[in-house]
């Protein structure tokens, strides 16, 4: 019998999509899922594919050559403990597990190192591109052992997306343990702060200009031609130009309701820089954006009874005010970036992990959802200064923000005067302004919690914490 | 030997005034502290209360009368699971502890449910006052079983504060389990809202306006005057008047460091949001607002290399505008208790609490950080609707935000473009209008989860949930 090179256990689209990849590279790959059917049906599918299904999982281990690589494609969550679990018997030390689920960090760090305990090796690995990028080259995130890594290294390598730019193949060693899926989990956040900001530039275009869904395919087919050429713009644009399939004649954009479902990882970026003591405004303001438009019912009752914005009276300049929204869309994601890579760059220190953040910028520049022309200039960056501590303190981004912090602050003016919500936007300005203060007024907050708490606070003149006698008499 | 009615462990500042507050009440009560020190220290220094020390936990124990009530005020976290571990041996079934820490809720359910299965009333509570407040009289929070309560509500209501309004005691039963210190910890994430938005008010009024510490101090004392009239306020108004300890002549607060610390309720009140999807960007971004005051090193660079806002040649009113402000700060401290109530709401329905919203905002309104006379509207808008979905439906803060918006959108615009950051006022009117638009940018957000990765959508004109097959061709 023929020894498989490789091993994926849930044959859903992810996996499924995955194995496929992986078989289209010249190696034999051991199939198997929990309910038969899905492996039937992928057999089914594709005769003449080098699969080894298997119908239980001692068969299923046995047929893969060792040091054996099982990437895990199932639910994360107790399914892949359960996966886990039911794999253990039969592995070997040395055996690799590689999870390519969305699987919270510090499972994947607990799951290190109780496998490591067994002698198995666990990679945990952000898989990013969707069902499309599974089967044709996703962007790939993998933190565990090195030496473990060094072995999938190849087929990772051969699978993953290739950098338009120079070919790269969009995958490297993130670092120990959890630090692969932290760092999707951090790309995921900064999803959701592109796809605000993409949001609230349409609405803008929407309401202050009063545009078409497909004069404003245009405004991003133009907008993907420069700096901000990525696939989310690009799929925007695309998307304004659909028409409802179920025949209203409509934009299907016009009939899609405003509500945004969310799988948790936007949630996650957040409360983890929460506990990481990093300003990460941007992104979570983008995850409260979609928790409020749930609130669908109640927007509409309080559209009927809350006062509306006095309309701004001032005529606007069409192509000036589009320039004006496209440099402030730019000068955000560049907000929203920062603050993700700050976060990373904590999360490095408190782990220990050593991120790269150069390469993790490279390896996002396909494959992913944020695939984008912009991401080199972030890899430039930390190659000018590894140590960089905020990537506002780099020259290019010091240069586009002094470029383009006027267009920001006259779009949010305008927005907040007409009415138009813009919370990431406006978030992105404060994050700005609040940065490059010197001097910001948590010297007051400081003053206020040693008056009713005792809390004590330091000066600006000396070391030491101190506290000031508040009720004595003045 | 005397029985005591009511123990308390812990001797450290907070534990030692809530034991005097409740022996001014007439009551004997029975003192412990791990290390005897604290203990003999009380003793000494109020040789005449009637305080019944011990110095090991089962002395401690018997001399409190059954059903016993015992409160304790220790470090929140394994300190607290330590010290009821020491005490469960001598205890008797319905027996009363009390955690009067500032303890994450989940912990309180759980310590709740262990506890009833010994047959233990366990009493979660919210203690808000500080040190003072814990002495004179605190807004008391507490959760756990009713009947548990019963037996302390005696006791609570005499050290509470008292309204001013009306002379109540600022303590009710918040719910079961955890539902105290949930509302504790909501009451903090608030606290950190009014904060910021002070320290944003008084950093206008520095930048826009070149006011002095003490004309600050007469305009906060004006404002305390009105609607916004706080204990917050007040001492912000005193703060300003404050001179330099330490003989620079300055006013304090110029001399203080502008890095905020925080205890972490402010961040958990987030996290907790983010978990229940209710959007509350008003106070996480005060917490952030924290974070980045305490990258004080990287700002000091980011000042000197990243661009200044253009300054506002407009000539500005200075009346005025700080009338603008104070009607900012209001509507913005509005949002802000919307948001906090709306997650209120969630949290109650999630865990079926029953939380009593008017009776929270009632509680309050004397004793705790946050205690302000606008605490009466909210509760005068639950007495109206008890089953209020958000406070910006009742018609008194229709009424308001019709008066005040103009003056947040018109302050939010000229700090934008002079560059003073606005974190949490921006965040308020962004919540506004997303709030009453009945229609959000959100449509799109779903196209583009649909497009890359079939997350369906549902429409605005039937039921159901669709997918649109982007790549088919057009």
């Amino acid at each position: 019998m023929t020894q498989a090179n490789f091993g994926v256990v849930g044959m859903a689209v992810m996996g499924r999509n995955l194995a496929l990849n992986i078989e289209s590279r010249g190696y034999t790959v051991a199939i198997f899922n929990r309910s038969r059917e899905k492996t039937e049906d992928v057999v089914a599918s594709h005769p003449d594919k080098n699969f080894v299904p298997s119908y239980d999982i001692e068969t299923f281990v046995n047929s893969i050559e060792k040091p054996r690589r099982i990437m895990l494609m199932v639910q994360a969550g107790p399914g892949t403990d359960a996966t886990i679990q039911n794999l253990l018997p039969y592995l070997d030390k040395g055996d690799i597990l590689i999870d390519g689920g969305n699987t919270f960090y510090k499972d994947t760090i607990r799951r290190n190192n109780e496998l490591a305990d067994s002698g198995i090796n666990f990679i945990g690995t952000g898989v990013s591109g969707g069902e499309k990028g599974a089967l044709e080259g996703p962007s790939i995130m993998p933190g565990g052992q090195r030496e473990a890594y060094d072995l999938i290294a190849p087929v990772f390598e051969e699978i993953s997306a290739k950098a338009p730019e120079d070919g790269k193949p969009c995958v490297t060693y993130i670092g120990p343990d959890g630090a692969g899926h932290y760092v999707k989990m951090v790309h995921n956040g900064i999803e959701y702060g592109d796809m605000q900001l993409i949001a609230e530039s349409y609405d803008l275009m929407k309401h202050l200009l009063g545009m078409t869904a497909d004069e404003m395919a245009d405004v991003f087919t133009e907008w993907n031609k420069g700096e901000l050429d990525s696939y989310l713009i690009e799929i925007t644009s695309d998307i304004l130009t659909r028409k409802d399939d179920l025949g209203t004649g409509k934009p299907i954009v016009d009939v899609i309701l405003d509500a945004a479902g969310n799988k948790g990882t936007g949630k996650w970026t957040s409360q983890s820089a929460l506990d990481s003591g990093v300003p990460l405004p941007l992104i979570t303001e983008s995850v409260f954006a979609r928790y409020i438009s749930t609130y669908k019912d109640e927007r509409v009752k309080a559209s009927e009874v809350l006062p509306k914005a006095s309309l701004v009276a001032a005529e606007i300049n069409k192509e000036e005010l589009i320039e004006k929204i496209r440099q402030a869309l730019y000068f955000s994601k560049i907000m929203s970036y920062a603050q993700g890579f700050a976060q990373l760059r904590v999360a490095s220190k408190e782990n220990n992990w050593d991120l790269p953040f150069a390469d993790i910028a490279s390896i996002w520049r396909a494959g992913c959802i944020i695939r984008a022309r912009f991401l080199q200039k972030i890899t430039d960056a930390y190659d000018r200064d590894a140590d960089l501590e905020n990537l506002l303190l780099d020259d290019y981004f010091v240069e586009i923000t002094e470029k383009y912090q006027q267009s920001v602050r006259d779009v949010v003016g305008l927005a907040v005067q007409a009415g138009v919500p813009v919370p990431t936007f406006s978030s992105a300005i404060a994050y700005f302004d609040s940065y490059r203060s010197e001097v910001l007024p948590a010297n007051l907050i400081q003053a206020q919690r040693d008056y009713f708490g005792a809390h004590t606070y330091e000066r600006t003149d000396r070391p030491g914490t101190f506290h000031y006698n508040w009720y004595d008499e003045k």
